[in-house]
């Protein structure tokens, strides 16, 4: 029997000796890589805190005190200990335990997560509630380097900090760069500071700055040469003091030791302190520390050598083909400028960040700051290419309205993952864009029904005197071949891919395969659905779809978006402005709920996006025809 | 002739001399004053940066240089400089200039501003974009202390500082506390220091830097005390240089003197600059100096006293009734805790946060923040109730569908100033909260009719177990009483207020009186209209609804929002869900356009939100029966 076979709970954990702790970490690393490697998953990043999780559930009592994990792809460990060990193999799997923390999984998470840089917020939050209260417990907020970018970890931390309460912030650090000379600090801090010493030290300060020569003219001098010798010493905590956090570290995040023993006299501070770790990515698995981006999320591999199981996809994703587009393009358009909010990778960019760094702009998880930023750059005649995924760009909905389509600036919102994106679940689901973009006036809004129309748009928003989104979904396109030479798709206009007079059959994106298989099997059953190919979703092709609306009285709408307020929606708004009362209409999409995580297929069918979906509700616009007609005759 | 009336533009300011600018000064606040004091308008931000806005256009060469002016309500002295000198008596009056800086208004004003913090994000992308092209020009971002709590703009330094581009930020500066003892240094910085000089300091610096003792064991110690006695005094900069931005000041806002020669010096400088400026608010008239927070944003007053012109309105505002409600709920309900984004006075929480100080959060302008940190506050068993206006929850949208939706927190919204809000114009009316909230899973949307209704929505919301919104208008309410002990309203429920045959007008929230003024002149017509206030938006009251809208066959929706998504959509939503494709429908809303500034009453008779508009567009669904029928009578 394993250390790990034995902790159900964190209570179980306590009974250890220190001493067999690095063991249990072993143990607890095999386990993560054992099932991501089978599961895929976020590895390098659970890997790199595994000792953190430990020395937290070993000193703290977790769910009395609350630990909030930022973003919350690193919480593997924090499932294993906390009564999922045995579900633990089912890690984002249709109907297995979440890749997030989750509220409703286990009263051990404290909060959801998975979009950055919120855990202070939330922390500070149940602090206040907290006292408010009148009770006691810690309350713990681990946040990453990467998180520390994003606006709202900013905000948090400056209400936080000059609050005074036992609020503990931990900064898990795993890429900022640290001066070599600031190791010997870290030992020293770790290894014996307790609290008493720690408010000595305190006392000693105060004493030794009030020694400090008298203010006077030269002051500005001093303050410079004090200014300059502190920033090369201590710069990290610099900015968390000013904060008002009592500063901590950085101290080495692998080692048990320095971690337990910090983590026991912070226990004992009643007060905003800000403890910087630093880890490793991937630490303990050779394959991931030598390539911590790679292994950052990951599909299945061989556990042995590192290598992808995955069978090479047939066709070229949305994202490839959209990041070699931009290369392509921006050869001849030196307009073109390129924005991430940190996910160069993910957006498919990096080869138009090695080729134009000039015109390439990362801005960290900073998405209302890349938006904004993208308006000053179009106000100066740059074409920006904003390239965020669909659940992300939530973030800069504000600036996409009052910084973008206020002045009609030419920004173009580069969408990935719009749609259902599968085993990360619904915090990174992207089915809210097309609802929330719709009524912002000046906003031009596409969807690709394959890989080729997205090459086509891009050349369409380039042409474009103002802001337009393109939204196209996670993973393998259509296998379509990419016509480098093909011109721009027209501005507001579809296309009209099947005829038919029974049915309309309306189809945004990639719903467009699914509608040619649903109009295959109605024309097997007697009835023949036209299809369009809808293209925009504003505006709308209003000539194309009115004409096959009255030809066929019956229309279905398809997206792989929420029901309300999207492209179906806007297909009933345009329908009531022209006065057609009289068309029978069905719309398939995502009903008002959240949608779990699992393979995207598999979620797109429970939801109804699908072949048999849209015959069904074919079937059921069909059956309307007699109750018109029906009250119609009653004279009405 | 005045000094003013002699500047068409900042050229013919540059040919007075510097002995003539204090007379300048005071004739603009004159000029500003006077106006203001007839339209109303922000007075207090304006008159703190009258030589500020002197001196910058009196050193760079705008719009060669380029000035962001960050919220842009204190950019009066601005406009009066750049060529709208005689167009500014129709300051934020209807077809008149706007009170903010508006691209489309003028070649000065470098980027459309009115929500908080994002020049500094404008700013860098002016500033990348000039030097993609190879162009030169000072990129100059003026933004207040208040603005800083923004998280774009902290990310906004975050990247700006590192780039080394030329981009100057000024920080006007007019409540942050500043030790006493940085005066000396501020004088001594703007006097004195040419950019060869900073240069030459520079050096001085690193040779002192490299002279400390060497690093040993007593890093620690060493580290701590620069550390304390650098925070002692020059606080202010510590952070702004963790940012790496140079930092020079703090410099006196109003001594026209220093300012010109800190920015000549500075014009040299080549890098990202941060000049902390001091002002203060109101400067110059002293209603404003002695109540800057009531001169903040005013109504029309008395010159001489500053007393306001306005007539008290008959009945007490949305904002009021909802702050006083929150007093009494607040008295018998310990849960109960409020949260605003630096508006305690505008959302009406001054007396709540007196009461319960340690309820009330104002978490400055952190709209992101404040949604998630109450999110944090509602797991742990307290009622938040998040005060923020329509426009600036924009900001926070991706936490209130995140932090707030997925796990269903009895988060309650009171969105204020939903709708058009008049004379700030578009960056400031609300006409986006109900399709941006709709398709949130688990949100809950209501619109009271009255002042009563939401006093009773308030009690609903806090006995509901999920998110739900307020959403209520700008200005004074109905006049209707309001019952202290009336019951909550009925979750999900409408009423039916005027019954009706031939036509149902759907009313959400204020546009019921209108509504009901519409079906009394169709009436006189000989048009029976029946009337619904429905109270929610979501859900939507079906079974009302679908009754009368079966028993009309025309239905008419009305809201102050846009059409795109809103109430009107999700109507048209429910009815093809219902499968009633016989129902002739118009909606009444806002086109797909930005709507300009004015009087709110204005607006909406322009916008069609009005008695006539409804009846016109009830006549159109009207005529729409005959070709239903004529249709129908095909035999489709
Ligand atoms: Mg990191
Ligand atoms: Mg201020």
């Amino acid at each position: 029997m394993t250390l790990l076979d034995q902790i159900d709970t964190p209570e179980d954990l306590k009974k250890l000796d220190r001493s067999q702790l690095p063991q249990l970490a072993r143990e607890i690393r095999d386990n993560i890589v054992d099932v991501v490697s089978k599961n895929g998953g976020h590895l390098a990043s659970s890997l790199g805190v595994v000792e953190l999780t430990i020395a937290v559930h070993y000193v703290f009592d977790v769910p009395f005190d609350k630990v909030i994990w930022d973003v919350g792809h690193q919480a593997y460990a924090h499932k294993l200990l906390t009564g999922r060990r045995e579900a633990f193999p089912t890690l984002r799997t249709l109907g297995g335990i979440s890749g997030f923390p989750k509220v409703s999984e286990s009263p051990y998470d404290a909060f959801t997560t998975g979009h950055s840089s919120t855990s202070v917020s939330a922390g500070y939050g149940i602090s206040c509630a907290r006292d408010i209260k009148g009770e006691d417990g810690k309350v713990i907020s681990i946040i990453g380097d990467g998180s520390l970018t994003g606006g709202i970890a900013y905000e948090g931390l400056n209400q936080s900090g000059p609050s005074s309460r036992n609020h503990l912030v931990i900064l898990n650090d795993n890429e900022m760069s640290i001066a070599k000379n600031v190791g010997a600090l870290s030992s020293f801090l770790s290894r014996t500071f307790s609290a008493k010493y720690l408010q000595d030290l305190k006392g000693e300060f105060k004493k030794a700055m009030k020694a400090l020569p008298k203010v006077g003219d030269d002051i500005y001098q001093f303050a410079k040469k004090t200014e300059e010798s502190f920033k090369a010493f201590v710069t990290p905590g610099m900015l968390f003091e000013a904060f008002k956090f009592e500063y901590l570290g950085p101290i080495d995040g692998h080692n048990l030791e320095h971690l337990i023993d910090i983590l026991e006299n912070i226990k004992k501070l009643n007060k905003p302190v800000l403890l910087h770790v630093m880890s490793k990515k991937g630490m303990g698995y050779a394959p991931a520390e030598a390539n911590p981006v790679y292994f950052h999320g990951v599909g299945a591999f061989e556990k042995e050598t590192g290598n992808s199981m995955k069978a090479k996809p047939k066709a070229p994703s949305y994202t490839e083909v959209f990041g070699k587009s931009m290369v392509s393009l921006a050869e001849s358009d030196k307009r073109i400028v390129a924005v991430t909010a940190a996910m160069p990778e993910g957006t498919g960019l990096t080869e138009f960040a090695a080729r134009f760094p000039d015109r390439f702009f990362d801005v960290g998880i900073a998405e209302q700051h890349g938006v904004t930023f993208a308006a000053g750059m179009a106000t100066e005649g740059m074409k920006p290419v904003v390239a965020i995924y669909s659940t992300f760009l939530q973030r800069a909905y504000d600036q996409i309205l009052h910084d973008v389509c206020l002045d009609r600036h030419p920004v173009i919102f580069a969408v990935d993952r719009g749609g259902l994106v599968g085993e990360d679940g619904p915090t990174h689901h992207g089915l809210f864009d097309l609802a929330y973009l719709r009524p912002l006036p000046n906003m031009a809004i596409m969807a690709p029904a394959d890989e080729n129309e997205l090459r086509r748009m891009l050349k369409t928003a380039l042409d474009h005197d103002g802001p337009i989104a393109i939204r196209y979904p996670r993973g393998a396109g259509t296998g379509t071949a990419v016509d480098e030479a093909a011109p721009p798709l027209p501005f507001g206009k579809g296309a009209l891919v099947r005829e038919g007079k029974d049915l309309l059959l309306l189809a945004i994106g990639t719903s467009l395969a699914t509608c040619m298989e649903a109009a295959e099997q109605l024309s097997q059953r007697g009835i023949e659905a036209a299809v369009i190919n809808a293209r925009f979703v504003k505006p709308l092709d209003k000539d194309l779809i009115l004409t096959w609306a009255g030809t066929t009285g019956h229309v279905v709408t398809v997206e792989e978006h929420m029901k309300a307020g999207g492209f179906g929606s806007a297909v009933l708004e345009l329908f009531s402005d022209e006065g057609l009362s009289n068309i029978a209409t069905a719309r398939v999409g995502i009903e008002d709920h959240f949608v779990e995580h699992g393979p995207r297929e598999a979620l797109c069918r429970r939801q109804g996006i699908s072949t048999e979906g849209i015959v069904e509700a074919s079937f059921r616009v069909l059956g309307q025809t007699q109750s018109v007609t029906t009250l119609a005759g009653d004279g009405r």
